[in-house]
């Protein structure tokens, strides 16, 4: 690969950074572009109704900034604006921010697009990189800057006249690839232009408009910029991080410690190319460290939902927070410490989420019902213990999480995929409630003697034979294991013995697990029983370790 | 939300960092994970013949670690590594890695498996992390550590017997929630276990097995351990980050940038949950910087069909370099910085690539044939244009652009969807080719009066009235405009004209533009002619534009 048609993209020198220092301790202002620069990259934009939908969900989920469209350069976006004026879809506390080139009759036209709202953001930008002004505009950079100058003047102008309230927002487009003093120099001359028009400050959007370099490197050209704008308190600095080397999240976070007090972006992401940075996974980062993310997002699959629809877009398998398979676990050492962790924030009452493998619960976000362990060749005995447990009731004893786990894994390896709850149950019955040869079992009746010791006189058959046989044993257990010792040549130790109720109520069933050992062969294995009644539950569970001995 | 129930992860103090001041200059020891932390993920985890192509491909694609799987704990993996080693498919340059925990009985199977290969990195794994000594262990310190020390000179005693080239890896594994001192502290106690048993360095694999903080707070842990280490250089400090926060990919090159030496990752970010990073950004966004990357992924398409096959997971439109829509640009302004970007290139015979919103030039990976420029309603004139010259050969005047682009604008909107090639150029054919009413050209005989001007015979038809003029004019266009006006009442100027070879060769057309004004109205249009005499071309034009201005 011809890795010599490259450059290294320029880097700043900033040996006193303070950005690494410092942690992310507050939610910056959200503006959504969703309507923009994520509908302008859709195979298939959204239709009218689809976009009033996003609005909505945009306002429903809190943002107080939302950039609708370029309403000068496409007729569309104009009818939609006014149709939310028209529909009076406002609300008194958000702001809409459209965007415009520095170009006289599309500022115009802007401004005619606007007419009656109330709190508008009017982002004016041009191109002002080193690559741009060579090979698009041609142009020096002072006519460059002049762009800037000549569009925030007339914004100005234009802004005088108008009845609502008028935030000013420039955009070095290309701000990455522009020299951080040129940056500088024009964001000036644009605060100069605008003089204090109001007390809005202005926004200075410093774009991250193609990722070109690590994000770090961002980061220092936002804190740089961060020291040296004048009058920085009546000042903005807002990001807008793009994804192309697949490190928008961190360019935004590392550009918020750096110094950004607003981040533009997307649900999910959507927008040019690889897209926009996605505001949820930034505002769940924060929130899983303990910082209010200042939206409603707790609800992911609602938003995911909306968002599939009128974007016509898929949210990935594995996309931080919202994918498919983000909260499952498939290894089973994973499942475990998952299983662990959960049960000690219960049993110690934690406050505090503290689970591994886990960063947030995922009932926080709306996602409680989905399994989070999952069942794969992969899978270790923790996980089908779990499903066991959380399908179904039932509390297998930690010695018998491998026997069953490896006739699951036979049977995921057998059949190649992901075994599923309903597949685990059905092989559990068919290993252990349904083992009835050789040994059936019959009626039992048990009477206690003495302290200490039980009665049993049990019916059963063995290889078809009917047979009765009563027996006094230590504990109903054993006593029924001797009745069956007189009639059949078996030499069995049980090794353990649990029991649980499986639900609650009058029709409570009681599930026994014996662990069994064949003193002959050396052998052992578990068997399960089920009944309403305790005792034959559990004598179920011996006849069906037997059966299973027998097997073996 | 209740974001009070998390808590900062802690982050570490390191004021004199290094990191932020480096750049990558050198691609990393690759190893794919693919096929063990890939594939336990997998819904449908891969068959054999599955893993035994996807080896195959990451063999291809030049990768020299390849960890193979958890062969003492999967009976299918064990299978796998030992078809491996029977149908001799481990090239003598490639290192199987194999996975294990320190447990006596897996580490001892796990030796079982790799009998007969030529490199073996044995990788012994325990959690170290606070949360896991404390809710799934139940361990102190001392006791964790003993398990490292206890499985290291296991393998030590195994390695001793081996015939096989033995390198150690170690992973404190959660090491991002583990006290630094303690990694530290197990890392030498390990070391000290190994005691230069050879010559080859250890690996210390440092995961980020669940990415907790942002991507700086990694790259300090690396940057300490990378300092603290003793005989470092008889260390390969391997990372092994994840992607829980959507921020992989930059937790990987901010390590490297601390010091890491070598990256474990898998394609696409296959992988636990929200996946492992994806090695194949990491490597391409260091090839889009000059960096070699040292691997042959010059065909993305190819690996994609691969992985998609395979492993059942479908890589999301806009992933990074491989999505579908990364390279396309929707945006009018885009599309044409680009255009001009890339003629720039061409005209001046660049050999640094640097075209604005493409950080690649997408045939370096195979992506030569898809569709730079795609038409939405977002889009504007110099992408439609690009997209006749592109697929059809017109080259559109630029003063033509808007003219057109409009016309699709409007079928775009009222489609609502993307508009192909395809249908650009049907309406194409209709605003401009088709138009024969009401002027209908018939035939034309120009011959050259002096030496500036041409005498014109016409035959044509307006309103369905046949019609034959002649006259002379300033060339032959003039002429024949001429002779249109002695019959019909037209007061039309020629306000520009060019033309083109559509193709090569004898069968070539000229396709001609004409950009006509009419005196009365003070509108104009342009209109287009084909022909394969350059005359009849411009005629056709004129007739075309004639009967456009007739719309109007």
């Amino acid at each position: 690969m011809n890795y010599k048609k490259y450059e290294k993209s320029p880097v700043i020198t900033l040996p006193d950074r303070q950005w690494p220092n410092r942690e992310i301790e507050k939610a910056p202002i959200w503006c959504s572009v969703d309507l923009r620069d994520g509908n302008q990259a859709l195979i298939e934009p959204m239709n009218v109704e689809e976009k009033m939908e996003m609005f909505q969900l945009l306002i429903d989920l809190g943002f107080k900034e939302i950039e609708i469209g370029f309403p000068a350069a496409s007729q569309i976006e104009y009818d939609f604006l006014r149709e939310l004026v028209r529909e009076n879809m406002i609300p008194d506390d958000v702001t809409v921010q459209v965007l415009t080139q520095c170009r006289e009759h599309l500022i115009r036209r802007t401004f005619e697009a606007i007419e009656g709202i109330k709190n508008v953001v009017v982002h004016i930008y041009n191109s002002t990189s080193v690559i741009q002004r060579k090979v698009v505009f041609h142009m020096e950079k002072e006519e460059i800057k002049q762009i800037a100058i000549d569009g925030t003047k007339l914004v100005r102008e234009l802004a005088a006249d108008f009845d609502g309230n008028i935030t000013l927002e420039y955009s070095p487009e290309s701000f990455m690839g522009t020299e951080l003093e040129f940056s500088l120099d024009i964001c000036t001359a644009v605060q100069d232009a605008w003089d204090h028009f109001n007390d809005n400050p202005i926004i200075f959007n410093l774009p991250l408009t193609v990722e070109m370099n690590t994000p770090n490197v961002y980061a220092d050209q936002i804190e740089w910029m961060d020291r040296h704008f004048k009058e920085r308190e009546n000042i903005i600095i807002s990001i807008h991080p793009h994804n192309d080397r697949g490190t928008g999240v961190a360019s935004t976070e590392l550009a918020l410690l750096a110094g950004a007090d607003r981040v533009e972006g997307t649900l999910f992401g959507n927008g040019e190319r690889t897209g926009n940075v996605d505001i949820l996974t930034v505002a769940y980062n924060m929130f899983s460290q303990g910082v209010d993310p200042e939206l409603n997002i707790d609800n992911v699959k609602k938003i995911a939902e909306v968002y599939e629809r009128c974007c016509k877009m898929e949210i990935p398998m594995r996309h931080p927070y919202a994918g498919q398979l983000v909260f499952t676990a498939f290894s089973g050492s994973h499942q475990d410490a998952i299983n662990k962790g959960k049960q000690y924030l219960e049993e110690h009452d934690c406050k505090i989420w503290d689970v591994p493998y886990l960063p947030i619960d995922p009932a926080d976000i709306g996602r409680e019902y989905e399994p989070v362990v999952r069942i794969n060749s992969q899978s270790g005995k923790g996980g089908v213990a779990f499903i066991m447990d959380m399908n179904f009731g039932y509390k297998l004893p930690k010695s018998m999480h491998r026997e069953f786990a490896d006739v699951i894994q036979k049977i995921s390896e057998k059949k190649g995929g992901e075994v599923s709850p309903q597949e685990i149950k059905k092989a559990f019955d068919k290993e252990y409630l349904d083992q009835n040869t050789p040994f059936t079992f019959g009626r039992v009746k048990v009477e206690d003697v003495g302290e200490h010791d039980a009665h049993a006189k049990l019916e059963f058959s063995y290889k078809g034979e009917n047979m009765v046989s009563e027996a006094v044993g230590n504990g109903p257990l054993n006593a029924v294991k001797e009745a069956i010792a007189k009639k059949v040549d078996v030499n069995v130790r049980v090794l353990d013995y649990t029991e649980h109720a499986l639900s609650a109520g009058s029709e409570a069933k009681a599930a026994a697990y014996i662990h069994l050992k064949d003193l002959n062969s050396g052998k052992d294995t578990f068997g399960v029983g089920l009944s309403s009644n305790i005792t034959r539950a559990s004598v179920r569970a011996l006849f069906s370790a037997l059966n299973r001995l027998s097997e073996k």
